[in-house]
């Protein structure tokens, strides 16, 4: 999974209709300092996660295994809320 | 799932039979200011979308759930046309 | 699906068996102004493509839903022939 | 399968119930030198891998195939703890 | 596909056991004319590939179908040996 953060959300009309009520949220992937590491993508959520919040979230059909309806064609989902994320960075070196 | 301007399509009477009449449009990659990234690709599309307007997409067997018979080997389709997109700038950097 | 062109091809006898007989093209990546992009892989064909025609292919399993056994370890494949790529070139800034 | 040495790990309260009580841990993809090769990503084990520890894994759903719950969303998890790696470096000139 | 060359093997006791007995070697993706293209990978195998010689590989789902339990959380599988590759060199500016 990639750790991202919340940075905005998708409003769509004509859309998937299995998706009808999902939240589509934009999400800004960063690397273990949390700094931004290439462009934002789409994300479906169930958790109710918000603005400002770090997540990591899974790409292809494992993205849409927590929504409603999981074969939802949903290719990217938030698969949890970070609450913390060690990282000992003397290992980081390799 | 990835945000994209549709910016042409392709025409083909060599294909896989599952997708005749489907759209297949070619779709440029946006970042969340809407800025062309990376290379355009073709999607198959079933919403009617048309060249110009803004679209968020799936790859892999998520992009062909939407189609006529969702397994006809597509592997990028249209999840949706965006109607607004909202990104807290002040989030962005990490 | 991305654009490619055919560039050529490759012969192997101890390879995967429910591929014999099935075409292995070497397929170049190109953008929607058909330059190269990236690095050639290969593609299973069952729509016989030569060399120098350009195509359009999925990846993963996708890839292999044309072939005589889909299931059959392919992670990429020609999805059709191109006869004519429309791009609207005023829209590709974004 | 990537190569990669485990760096840390994540603590999430709000996540998929399926991969409760599974080890979330950072990992750090590395190439066959062991040097770091782009950014971190958050892995599922079921090994017991501890930060320092250099292993290969999968991603997709193969990544969460040796999970309790095969089918719990997660899009990458440890295959294996490495014990050797051999490389012929003169092969590696192409 | 993606090319690859045979650059070794790693050794590992603590695996997903479904490939206990299937070999694991370290490929390095190369382009059409050999040369190494990006960092290598860790692929099954059941052919017997040994250092040294020049295969193809499918990722994801697609790279365990060959080995003896295809649903065993392997992302990368050899699908063939390489005879002979052949490009025209003509094609490939596009």
């Amino acid at each position: 999974m990639q750790l991202a953060k919340v940075i905005g959300n998708v409003t769509s009309t004509i859309k998937i209709k299995d998706i009808k009520g999902v939240s589509l949220l934009v999400v800004q992937p960063v690397n273990s300092k949390f700094e931004p590491l290439g462009s934002p993508l789409v994300a479906a959520d169930n958790f109710g996660a918000g603005v400002g919040e770090y997540v990591f979230f899974s790409k292809s059909k494992e993205g849409a295994m927590n929504l409603p309806i999981p074969t939802s064609g949903v290719d990217a989902g938030i698969t949890g809320i970070i609450d913390y994320l060690y990282v000992d960075d003397k290992q980081k070196s390799g």
